[in-house]
């Protein structure tokens, strides 16, 4: 067995040049493919050795109980679950009628790559039988980011011998295989045990369908397969039955050739169409997926990602890694979102069970700001999914007593799935999170339909959520009290500074559109007086500050409580929540992820830049980043206060949180929002990217190794490029009109076929922050070359 | 059917003259019989129609797992269920084959009457069959207080027509009854499907015994029955099997004649004694039980309620009902406590399954202040039962990064069985209600064998909770963060009033008796530094106080949160917690249960006079009484500032909890502590009883309706009789040596033999509060005469 962990440093592909089965689930998470709407983990084509196998539909799920220990009122009783689903990425081979496995035998090489550039999972292996027959098999899988319901994999298999080598090629459909069980880590997914009634199989030709239906959510799924073999004298035979589809092609390959298999998989879901239409929908498919054809599939792919990359890449010199990353970043994060259209989009993705395949706030608050400006309609399609289950939010907001929509912490399609109230529905400000992404994809579109369809009605249904949350005290300030801000180390506290200000963002953005979209307003009810009640609510929001020590308090009486004992705390004793109980964590001053730095970030137009520094340094000492929602707004506001070094220390955590398996649980699915979070780190952080009121304003910096920095982004239908320098900037408009925008407090306009440049000022010199003992992040390696 | 729901109204007895079927389990909680260790709900003797049999012995539980939808570091994983155990109570009748079933036939007069004096369950039946043949039966029931393994049934037939009458007797034990289900309350308990297994099960002549274990919990038990017939031409015939024991009495009754069966019911159980020992235990039992005989049994169960009566009774002119409903509330207590011995006082007592037998806080905050006072050998067995489940509050301490002991919210056995930590292991002051009971039991008894034994370290173990669960701040003071108080429509607040006075309490009691007993501290490693500690923070704790209301706030920020919308609030959404989520009602001002006014009461030495009258004042408005622990609380207060007639009205509502189902839930079991209430809103309510610091202190003073009230308490081995008419008060002394009390402020001493009378002054003249509107107290009608 070759050992070997580390993917090798390349600008445009991730590769691994061996095998490390104790890494296998890692890597599975990392060489997913995925378009949003179908998503394949990285398992080996022969189905075993596995760490998690994993074949997903988005929106594909399963309804499990919730059970509570002490029921109350309001608590869901049922959860959803992702489900495994027909697993279509199967080809076994035998040779001379040995499997092939890389756990026997030898396994002579093993090169696996992911190329960003192509939209490929590319697969190489030389293996020789325990017989000592060898063998060069190369696979090739796609999931189609132009074709939605597509995938294909081209299997070849090329003998090494002399002499004609017998070989069988066995390409499966496996619905319900067994799963690893889940472990204790509350964040693994509940392993659902054969969640897939059969109600049909066909195979014929080379070609096979299963068609399932979930058993308590009622969900219909068709998974079929279609091949192509390259050699007329294969031999074909397929077989069904309820849970697999087998076809087998035998032939003798005549030494110095070889055999070149593709396999089509077509998938399609339905929750109201019947057996044969969504069984039709899936033969349709695979005809289409023949007419195209393997090169077809591979040309739309790469045009697919060429526009994507022209939009998005993010060039960084100095760090070849953070380089790699950003750009492995980019590309899950499109993965998750490129065709997810009406359907969530996962914390996890499509790349594994983790999290049971629920969306949070992840999605508006990490992901969208970066889909938002390098792939627009997919930040449009998640917020029309949002808005797609309003109603149920308003039967929520109804049952809690509450006005208006109250988005669901957790779900899969829709209905609140968290089973623990104080970190799930006192969330509330994924509302807010909700809101302002709304808010921020209509700035930086201008897309009106979006606005009159969709924008209003979010903005109005959750602002009435904030005005019945809170209240005016007797002197009048609106307070919103009870609620769970981001830090999940604190709960249901009053008055927390990241929801507060979201909340009044929310509820200005409400007024607004009440006034610009007074059809919608009309047709929900809206009139200027609870308009304005609105404008009052956000007016007179409470910002609690602790004059003593100068800075905010995350909520009222945080700065209060006593500060965790991070001396007595032990290494191993990290992640803190699976080894201290809640209550004391919400009782001490303890922060898991920022929040109130997260605050500094999105609502920055709502603080002095003295304020910034105080409490990022302050807040800075009681951060442990136990979550992956974190390093990214940390090096945000590093950068902006003048931390730089810190900023780009950061900026390698969120990049390589799943690279190097930071959390320890890549393997349940890649952390999207962290990795979109490398995306933000670099654009909102060392760019100073800021987008308050729609504006466009960068306060770009660099720290050392970085000798440059280029970004592009979409705005208003212009596409706008940042250069970077140690110390100048350069914005250049590459399509589009004129714009305006703001360089280090300078607003000027970057005219069409001429670059501007302006200075980058020194960045002030302030002492560095403190983390906690043991916390603070991996300081990246100064001025690491390009290969 | 005969229906007729109230009870007569009669000094000391509860009769029911009719038989309401729908009522039926509310009156088998009522006249359940019970000694503390055994416990038989009132089932009628032919087993059936029933409303939720039950047969509870102390201690004998079972576990069952605890689901948790997003499991969590601390939180219990099994949880303890009391087990209805073998049902030794059903007497069957046979009379000329048909079955005797008040359903069936004609019932032409059914009384059942609960004698307080004599410990008896009399049941007086006159019923024809369908074929015309009438009968009286006549049952007494009795659960010995004098031999707490033994009860007893007296069973008499009496065939009321003319000729022989052939009957049959049959006399069962009957294990795994199928029990009705608990529904969706979730303060139902869990219903536990066959929870015995059989070991043994033997029967020979008239007795019989069944073995059983319990399936996870393995606790071994053993019911066993033997029964006497005074009719010598009684054929008896005796068979078992695994879940049943029948004993059957066949023969003619003679014209005129009766026939009187006696059944004797002994109970013995053992986590730790084999089979062999534990049946040989209940075989001894019943042999004893024989040579006592029936009558033997009545002369020590009435000995033993002479006994408890003159110590413990109180005797009311104006108000017959309450003088009943007082009566019948301290006899619940006593067969709550009696024989506990070692084992917990359930929030039930064994009158039923509600709370899954678990004992709370209930014990040391309301049935101990009643226990202390008039069975105080009771009141020191609970807390020795406490002391022996120390180890496990340490290691739940230690597993919740404390120090010290943290005793669980609800256990059966010791161990933590909350399934919600917010209104369970956050409600932290069940330590420091333990600890001020037990320093009342100390200073009202001078036990100082239970002082070194137990008191000393329940008194260091629970302040060193508070020393490691609260901090100073900067400035000093001592704060005590994230934990909930009585009221359970606030969680996990800072600086609860309640919380932080008993906790100051605990702390000076503790560094008292690390003084006083200096060889347990040793033994405990309690040094001088880690006492003064403790007086530190006493001296320091957090008082919050709303300076601009002129209020106490419940817990910081309290008194800032909205108030309740009550005029929105439906009658019929009361509980609230069944129709609303906890985080709303935490988040705003609504109070479920006295949580302020309880420290206004317990702690009455912190509060000045204007504080107590302005703090009830403004809690009235919010309380809604949504737990039976709180009109008590309320009356007491109300009475202190000087709201006598409200005082009253809440006298009668803790009173009549049960006797008139105000809960609706009487059902599952009796409301002990609000039982308990009773004594303690007419005592330490109308008699203004209060001990702060160990010193007796009244002040007594009457509502109009009551013309005379006189009671009894048992202090430091005196015996003192109170007595209070409009005007004056009486003070003597029945037994011991003269003690010193206080009366409205004035310090005396009582002499032996010779009565002090004091003038009682007039109420001070305030307005009356309010409170929620349709949230008042049910008015005492004025001056009731007694029948």
């Amino acid at each position: 067995m070759i050992e070997q962990s580390t993917f090798s440093v390349e600008p445009w592909a991730l590769r691994e040049t061996g095998l490390d089965l104790d890494r296998l689930a890692q890597s599975e998470s990392i060489f997913a493919l995925a378009n949003g709407h179908l998503g394949l983990r990285g398992n080996l084509d022969e189905g075993e050795p596995h760490g998690l196998p994993g074949t997903y539909v988005n929106g594909l799920y399963e309804v499990r109980p919730l059970p509570h220990a002490e029921p109350a009122y309001g608590d869901p009783e049922a959860g959803q679950t992702i489900v495994n689903v027909t697993n279509g990425k199967i080809i076994r081979l035998l040779l001379e009628d040995e499997p092939f496995d890389v756990r026997y035998g030898e396994l002579r090489s093993h090169e696996r790559v992911l190329d960003l550039r192509a939209g490929l999972l590319r697969r190489t292996v030389e293996w020789a039988s325990p017989a000592g027959k060898a063998v060069r098999v190369t696979s090739t899988r796609l999931v189609s980011l132009a074709y939605r319901s597509l995938a294909a994999i081209q299997f070849e298999v090329e003998p090494l011998g002399e002499g004609p080598t017998p070989v069988v090629v066995q390409s499966e459909l496996v619905a319900n295989e067994p799963l690893p069980g889940g472990g204790e880590d509350p964040r693994a997914a509940a392993a659902l045990s054969s969640p897939l009634v059969s109600e049909q199989s066909t195979a014929h030709d080379m070609r096979a369908v299963l068609v399932h239906v979930t058993k308590d959510s009622g969900l219909r799924l068709a998974a079929g397969m279609d091949h192509v073999a390259d050699r007329p004298d294969v031999e074909a035979t397929s077989e069904s039955e309820d849970d697999l589809a087998r076809v087998s092609g035998a032939t003798e390959i005549p030494a110095g050739e070889r055999l070149r298999f593709v396999k089509f998989l077509a998938y399609g879901f339905s929750s109201v169409r019947s057996e044969p239409a969504v069984r039709d929908q899936v033969e349709a498919a695979l005809s289409e997926a023949r007419h195209i054809g393997w090169d077809g599939l591979l040309a739309a792919q790469g045009s697919y990602l060429d526009e994507f990359w022209e939009r998005a890449d993010v060039e960084l010199d100095g760090d070849a890694e953070v380089q790699q990353a950003v750009r492995v970043a980019l590309f899950h994060v499109l993965q998750s979102g490129a065709r997810a259209e009406r359907r969530a989009i996962p914390a996890k993705g499509l790349t594994g069970p983790g999290y049971d395949g629920h969306a949070f706030w992840d999605t508006e608050a990490f992901v969208l700001p970066v889909l938002t400006y390098t792939e627009p309609g997919a930040a449009g399609d998640a917020l029309r999914w949002r808005h797609s289950t309003l109603e149920l939010a308003r039967q929520r907001a109804a049952q809690l007593g509450l006005e208006g929509a109250a988005f669901p912490w957790r779900t899969i399609a829709g209905e609140e799935c968290s089973g623990y109230w104080p970190a799930g529905t006192a969330a509330f400000h994924i509302g807010a999170d909700i809101a302002y992404a709304t808010s921020r994809y209509a700035a930086a579109t201008g897309d009106e339909a979006f606005e009159r369809d969709v924008g209003a009605e979010l903005l109005m249904e959750t602002a009435r959520l904030w005005r019945s949350l809170g209240h005016h005290d007797p002197r009048g300030r609106f307070r919103i009290e009870g609620v769970t801000g981001p830090d999940e180390y604190s709960a249901v506290a009053d008055n927390n500074v990241y929801t507060n200000l979201l909340a009044e963002h929310n509820l200005r953005a409400a007024a607004d559109a009440s006034k610009r979209y007074a059809d919608v307003a009309a047709r929900l009810g809206v009139d200027p007086e609870e308009a304005a009640a609105w404008r009052d609510a956000a007016d007179a929001v409470v910002i609690p500050h602790d004059d003593a020590l100068q800075v905010h308090a995350q909520a009222e009486g945080f700065t209060q409580h006593a500060v965790w004992d991070f001396a007595g705390t032990k290494p191993s004793e990290y992640p803190l929540l699976l080894n201290f109980p809640y209550f004391d964590l919400y009782r001490k001053q303890v922060v898991k992820q920022a929040d109130l730095v997260l605050a500094l970030h999105v609502r920055g137009d709502a603080f002095t830049d003295d304020e910034k520094a105080r409490d990022f340094d302050y807040y800075e000492r009681l951060t442990v980043r136990d979550s992956s929602l974190s390093a990214c707004t940390q090096s945000v506001i590093a950068a902006e206060v003048g931390h730089l070094e810190l900023a780009y220390d950061y900026l390698g955590e969120a990049a390589l949180v799943d690279l190097d398996d930071l959390e320890h649980n890549t393997r349940d699915g890649l952390h999207i929002a962290s990795l979109a979070g490398t995306w933000i780190a670099i654009v909102a952080g060392l760019g100073g990217l800021r987008d308050h009121r729609g504006n466009l304003s960068f306060a770009p910096r660099l720290p050392e190794a970085i000798t440059r920095l280029r970004f592009r982004l979409e705005f208003q239908g212009r596409r706008l490029k940042v250069e970077v320098k140690p110390r100048e900037a350069i914005y250049a408009l590459l399509t589009g009109e004129p714009i305006e925008v703001e360089h280090h407090g300078e607003r000027f306009e970057v005219p069409r076929e001429q670059a501007i440049t302006r200075p980058v000022p020194p960045a002030p010199v302030r002492e560095a922050p403190r983390q906690p003992p043991g916390r603070e992040p991996a300081r990246r390696r100064r001025g690491r070359s390009n290969p």
